[in-house]
């Protein structure tokens, strides 16, 4: 197989794959020589190369883990190398935008939208771990390929512990939208709006810190990722808006009732999502 | 010592300053039989009364540590009662409306307002623990109080390992409307916007978890912070909406730069918080 974008994802499933016996040679592809021994290093690659062409010559799985504004320039790339009847994914988190840039691929491969539900805040192939993907969701968006991509696609994933949900492309960024790229602003917001209070150590608790963490991500990959799913996660926003509007209105008024109504059903939401 | 409201935080401090040899007999105050019982049990307190002014009698440290909203009325039951030269303290979230409540309280006894940075998502007696402020900060706004009785204080609790820094009820209010009470409503306001996406389970991961977190605090707590603090919480809120704004302004005009400096500002705010 191989995977383009080496870092904490692509080399988190090649060492889960590796483990699990269901991958042959990994061929790495990374554009920096430094991630190249890194990838090599901690065994999530055979071999490493800066061609992404090259790599996927022999390949049967192709895994594109770069961030999403790179993916089309990767379907260009690896193109005309393509090996009859190889199934091309990604690790993206937005899949309308990416299943569209798939139709620039050949015929005779499949293309399967791939989002693995796990991450981390460290960056790198050096945080990649065997058990990423352990216990977490992986969401296929398999468009126009073949119910046989699907499978074999299935297959290797199941094997890494994760577990596939297949979803439309509609669904999954209007979902998403609201699961992921929604907080993602809102924690990213806070957290600027907070400026010099950022620095009051004395003041800050855990609460914050929660409410924050995951403004620590790659600015550069939000923002692909922000602007590539941009008409959901306006929607979403217009909702989230809404909603603290009436948290002002109450506020403004004084209005007691009206504030716990809003805090109870707050508390309900964030209850059915479980793991407190 | 008396403790009115023994919960989790009262009854963490009673545990943390029995386990410090820093504390007489403690008597522990609650409304519940049931309450008084789980006191007695996690060794909280010695004895238990369901009536303030009895409980403080005696004391020469009062911890008042119930919900905010309850505590001018505590001012106000236990006032007859104190002896001379006790000193009261609190544990509520706000402080100026407080200190004003405090008004009530007679001139031979001083009140020092507290709030202890700790905390948790569970609460009552039978979540109290003695290591619960241990490292953690404790504000103390002193207004009117001694310098005497302010010491004290702050050798109680030096001595449960917690770390006194003394604030203005002003600065402490403006402060922790940003590092506290607008992150609740925000938090808050996420889980209530995401309604029916809260229960799509297969995507949502520890980003939406961790940033909707605190929304599970208690409905009726919560209310009576925003409330009593509703002026900073406000002036708050129009900063992060302000914030919000720029988020979309630059999503509905596509602009990556823009996109980016605002993704980058909110990373290097939250990388000063520490404890990721």
């Amino acid at each position: 197989m191989a995977v383009v974008g080496i870092g904490l994802i692509g080399g988190s499933f090649a060492l889960a794959g590796r483990q699990a016996g269901v991958l042959g040679e990994v061929v790495g592809v990374a554009r920096s020589e430094r991630t190249m021994l890194e990838a090599l290093h901690v065994g999530a690659a055979d071999r490493t190369t800066a061609d992404p062409a090259e790599a996927v010559r022999d390949a049967d799985l192709i895994f594109i883990a770069t961030p999403v504004a790179a993916i089309p320039d990767v379907f260009a790339r690896i193109a005309p190398a393509l090996p009859d009847g190889c199934v091309v994914t990604d690790a993206g988190s937005t899949k309308r935008a990416i299943l569209d840039a798939a139709a620039a691929l050949p015929a005779h491969v499949d293309f399967v939208g791939g989002h693995p539900m796990a991450g981390s805040e460290r960056a790198g192939v050096m945080a990649a771990r065997a058990n990423l993907f352990r216990g977490r969701t992986w969401l296929l968006t398999p468009g126009d390929a073949s119910g046989d991509a699907v499978e074999r696609l299935r297959a290797t994933i199941d094997a890494i512990g994760a577990r596939v949900v297949v979803v439309g492309a509609d669904d999954h960024d209007r979902i998403v939208a609201r699961t992921s790229h929604l907080p993602h602003l809102v924690a990213a917001a806070l957290a600027g709006a907070l400026g010099e209070c950022c620095s009051e150590d004395d003041f800050i608790g855990n609460g914050l810190r929660d409410t924050t963490r995951i403004a620590v991500g790659s600015a550069e990959v939000w923002r692909e990722i922000l602007l590539t799913n941009a008409d959901d996660v306006l929607a979403a926003l217009a909702e989230f808006t809404a909603e603290v509007e009436r948290y002002r209105d109450a506020l403004v008024s004084g209005d007691a009732v009206a504030l716990t109504a809003l805090l109870e059903a707050a508390r309900a939401c964030r209850e059915r999502m479980g793991e407190t």
